[in-house]
């Protein structure tokens, strides 16, 4: 190992410059890194803990392969996913939703789909070989400099796998043998390393359609990890989703209620919501494209119900889009009711790449922002029933400017409205500043949610909860040190932050 | 008072960390500190200062029932208005504009306009002692941390009313006591605050259709505190907004013209602003939810008009809005004869929370910022009149992603615009520092207006003008430290934004 | 010179104030600052370079009159151009596009383009002694304080003609007279400054109908200067485009291809981008009001270009939209067949000053930004195109909410695409620290085009890349200090940003 492959990172990593706030800072992060993580929603797979034997595979398997954040940026330099170990997909998952279809004009759809006939840039042949995909990961490491992907694999292979060289060319292949070394042993496991990581609660996202066993599984075996499910129906909710009619199916599999209706479905939904609340779950979860909200009549939303369900005409984008509005107003009504809170996810364009997700699916790294109005969008949601306390509706975004424009303004007044944490390309350092600078002055700290990882990779937990810890130290620090806060108020601030505002929102 | 209820506000507040930049700004800003207060565009009642017997009551009347930001955090974390002592409304002033209906379904709006009909959130019984509304105040004053509101209600009680512990339920009725102490002296009445504040000359904001009956009982009495009305029109320019016909009515009656058609509506608003203006008026103001103009033929405003004095079939929002955008740009036509400055705030959805707002009524803070786009929508009034430099055209905007994109490059072309300073939510010193940040290095320090309070808290003035002259000492200190300024051109920037851009952009 | 015109311009200027970053900062920028620069995007006249007798003129051609940064500023203070020895321009010019009239009412178009039937400020009689047009700005050379403009102009007084007063009232002829003194010596023609700027390679920006007579005169002079030209095909590209078949004409004539069809159009296109290829040509430029691309096919392009061509029936703006965007998708095709890297520039209103624009021409600082939307605009391109990493498509924008939410996000897929560095009005030291802020965390550094100056003013080149490098060196040393990065990174970033990844991104 030369002097330039050294690892260094420093207890005071993230702080700002000034050693006033800089050691402000520390005293305050100091005090909340060691509390135990609160995990209020992510995508960790539960049945990495139903299963005592479950392992998670070698180094490839662990950091690179399912994380869209790091083969994204390798795909964007022009390294196909072929050779990193990743393989193209078959069947139904890459039917494209009609909506996501792009406006091109008459004769070219069938050429935009038909990337084999177009210059769709080098297919590298199936890489098999780990220590080959791993060499080429390292090669291109370079290329995550002052990312937050850079920051979190930095922080697990060196707090997590003891790893004290910098990944590169050059240490690729002793990097790869000190990880599969760590893997190997009983206390790599997922339940040891749940248990290192002092991980209080983890809650995972679940189809409305699934039926738990992993979660049940989890309990049967008498270990005593808090790993909760949340409910997550957007695969029935949206219309026009490929594969609508079997949900609806499962459904009423699920649910035992015979869902030929629009009531029998808001039945079964109730039924499965029930069912998750029993088994622990403290939320639900929706992805929408845009928050639009509406109230529909009953035999309104019957009538297009039906639609979807007989087939014989297509249900179109203005009804999908009346009927997801619908009900992510009855799911509000439903969350008063049973006490769930309510999180919305909105302003991801999914699967962009047409020619890339008819060949790899879904989470590949493809989906991109669009432009959120939430003022006018929300308002029928938040008049009906944003002025009850009994709801919690916890809001996320994927445009920046609705923060201060229209989020901390709505979540300033509507007493059941929370804002979620900066949220999947700004769950970084200036993500997290940004969000700080353009919600707290207005929204003021009491009507956010603390901290969600939102992460598909569980040995990222402790990394994700850190960069948050620090970040918030950062900013309160600089609150202090401007004299906008005294030291009292910092504290209670900084244990908020690290833990209190989630438990609160999530009412865990 | 224990050790952790002493209350510090230090000289150096507000100032970023750096010792070379912090003590620079110290420097700036103790330059102007002293300077006199020029507040160009407010809300304060001038009913205050036109009785010299006239006093602000008690702590909850002054600091908690008029004030918006106040009561709209308390709202937001579940506390019922009734418990702050708020009254809900009664009658016309709560009946919504039609245009503030949010799309609903058929069938729909009669349930969210009936809130006793839905789940509401606990009604508080009226709370009719302002001891206990103080109490509840004092314990939720944590709610304010990191916020401007925390800041200028702790300079209040700090400087102002002279209070040393830190607000909170254990100290409330003690400072209580203390603010009641001080208001019942003479020298806590209006007019010797005035004179202590040092203001230099304060602008209210009026009805077009206000007798200006205190502006006149003011100079009737000899006092000499220089309180100037502001012509105001929205009333009468919405043509959907409710007892728009009473005001009309009452533009006839003050104006002694007779107006019956769209010829004679103009000679009498030209006529009120000539009132206006020998009242003292250096300026008018107008409120729109859209920047949009368009000029409209006299024969086309006249068939609008009309069609709203009659009454017969109701006016569109189509022609509302052409009316409006048509009226913006008669305004300009005016400023332009009679030198009036235009002041045009847009952006404010306003009583976004319908019932709340048919409970409560308007300026409850459930206003909700929207999306504004300029370059478009103002061209047909900046072509027409902004290359007059007759015209001073003041914007201020909710929607700060258009301060680079539009508003800088509009002011830093068109001769007769200035860029007003950030407003409502932005009144704050992350607001001023994105201000700065993203408008002087294209507008140019010398396109904008200076410093608005827009307060209706008369106490609250020389808070906000300390926050922004503090603010604008550190990021001119920054330039400097920087070296892309020197001393001397700091020197000067510190007082035009102290006192000389407002003074030469109102012409005052 | 008294104490107080002493111009200070220190080599630690633009660093922020913090010790230990500000001394990172400059070790980082004094390992770049004598690099060449590589200037592959830019608006300098190649004539300047093809004729060796070429001078710059006075110090009024030099620094105002060509430079709408200058003279914007200015006429927004009420100066009019005809002082600062602007002329109106005559003819042609001044048509305005169609689509850039503003939507007003019947029968007030010709008013708004009869300015002088409107009050438009005052006239100004031509100024023609260039010494009191330099007087007039140097009185307001203070309206530049804290601006880029300001920066560059001190950088270029200072550096390139040793300057070392502060240029006011006071100092103006006597700043006037040494910038003559230079002016007049042979160092200081356009091929020794060229030299003496260590400039590697310049690009010129051509109409796709330009001879390119400068170009080749400069080759056949045996001068070394790298001067490559840029293909620009806008003024064919866009069907309402006054001049078109004028434009379509030239096309003909240089191509010798007889160009009365869609098809003959994209040989002769073709034709002319082989052209400029074999006169050195790394690049392709375009400039639209939106990203909108579609795909047509042939019938529907040779419909809509007929239609424009025999001039019967005007082509609506909806047909001259679809058509740019399906020629942006032909632009991208052939950039993978030739080679050539292809810039899109988006968002500027260009002329929104109607009666100023009839007045003064294109280009006098009256473009304003308008908000832009990337995601569903650009799919049809991308998806067909920007897999394959043959092309190289790099994005500028004058909407920076589009940073973080789109761009970064879209770079950080797709193999084509990189981001341009900070454009037009966000080319400043501010606009530098957003774009790192709100784009290298999810696009990598490595996604991004490094640095174009793309300035019409050839001195105002070593300043342009000298706040570059100085801004750069800010933000890495800011990595640094907060260990997100070590210092070996550190050290390739900051030769990337200064030169690396510009040759890389342009292909140079």
């Amino acid at each position: 190992m030369s002097h330039h492959d050294e690892l260094i990172f420093p207890e005071e990593r993230i702080f700002g410059p000034d050693p006033r706030q800089r050691d402000l800072a520390m005293y305050l992060y100091q005090r909340v890194a060691a509390l135990p993580l609160v995990s209020p929603h992510g995508h960790v797979s539960p049945r990495l803990f139903s299963d005592p034997q479950a392992t998670f595979g070698n180094a490839a398997e662990l950091f690179i392969q399912p994380d869209h954040y790091v083969f994204r940026m390798l795909y964007s330099q022009g390294i196909p996913l072929e050779r990193l170990g990743i393989s193209p997909v078959q069947g139904d998952e890459r039917r494209p939703s009609p909506r996501s279809l792009p406006p091109t004009g008459e004769g070219a759809d069938s050429e935009s789909l038909a990337p084999e006939r177009r210059g769709q840039g080098e297919r590298g042949i199936l890489e098999t070989d780990p220590r080959k995909v791993w060499q080429l990961f390292a090669e291109n490491f370079y290329l995550f400099r002052g990312t937050p992907t850079g920051l979190w694999l930095t922080y697990e292979l060196y707090h997590v796998f003891g790893v004290r060289q910098k990944l590169n060319g050059q240490t690729a292949q002793a990097v790869y043998d000190q990880v599969a070394d760590k893997l190997a042993a009983p206390e790599f496991h997922p339940r040891p390393l749940f248990e290192r990581f002092n991980i209080e609660v983890l809650c995972t996202t679940d189809s409305a359609t699934d039926p738990l066993e992993a979660h049940q599984a989890m309990h049967a075996s008498g270990w005593k990890g808090r790993i909760l499910p949340t409910f997550r129906p957007d695969e029935l909710l949206d219309l026009q989703r490929p594969g609508w009619s079997e949900q609806v199916g499962a459904l009423s599999r699920l649910s035992g209620i015979d869902v030929g209706d629009y009531r029998s479905f808001i039945l079964a939904l109730e039924n499965r919501r029930a069912f998750f609340k029993h088994m622990g779950a403290a939320a639900t979860d929706h992805a929408a494209l845009s928050p639009y909200t509406t109230e529909l009549t009953a035999n309104e939303a019957d009538a297009i119900f039906q639609r979807a369900l007989r087939g014989h005409t297509p249900v179109d984008d203005n009804d999908a889009a009346r009927f997801m509005g619908h009900m992510l107003m009855e799911m509000a009504r439903m969350s008063i009711e049973d006490g769930l809170v309510m999180q919305l996810h909105v302003g991801a364009y999914r699967n962009h790449n047409l020619p890339f997700f008819a060949r790899f699916g879904r989470d590949k790294g493809a989906d991109i922002p669009i432009p959120v109005e939430f003022t006018r969008n929300l308002q029928p949601l938040l008049v009906k029933y944003a002025n009850d306390p009994r709801l919690a509706l916890i809001l996320f975004t994927l445009d920046e400017t609705g923060y201060g424009r229209e989020l901390a303004p709505l979540a300033g007044h509507y007493p059941a409205l929370k804002l979620g944490p900066p949220w999947w390309f700004f769950d970084s350092l200036n993500g997290m500043q940004r969000y700080f600078d353009q919600v707290m002055e207005t929204a003021g700290l009491y009507n956010t949610a603390g901290f969600n990882d939102d992460t598909r990779s569980f040995p990222s937990i402790p990394a994700r909860h850190d960069l948050w810890r620090r970040a918030s130290a950062n900013w309160v620090a600089g609150l202090v040190v401007r004299h906008l806060i005294d030291l009292d108020d910092a504290e209670a601030m900084i244990e908020d932050l690290a833990v209190g505002l989630a438990k609160k929102a999530y009412r865990l």
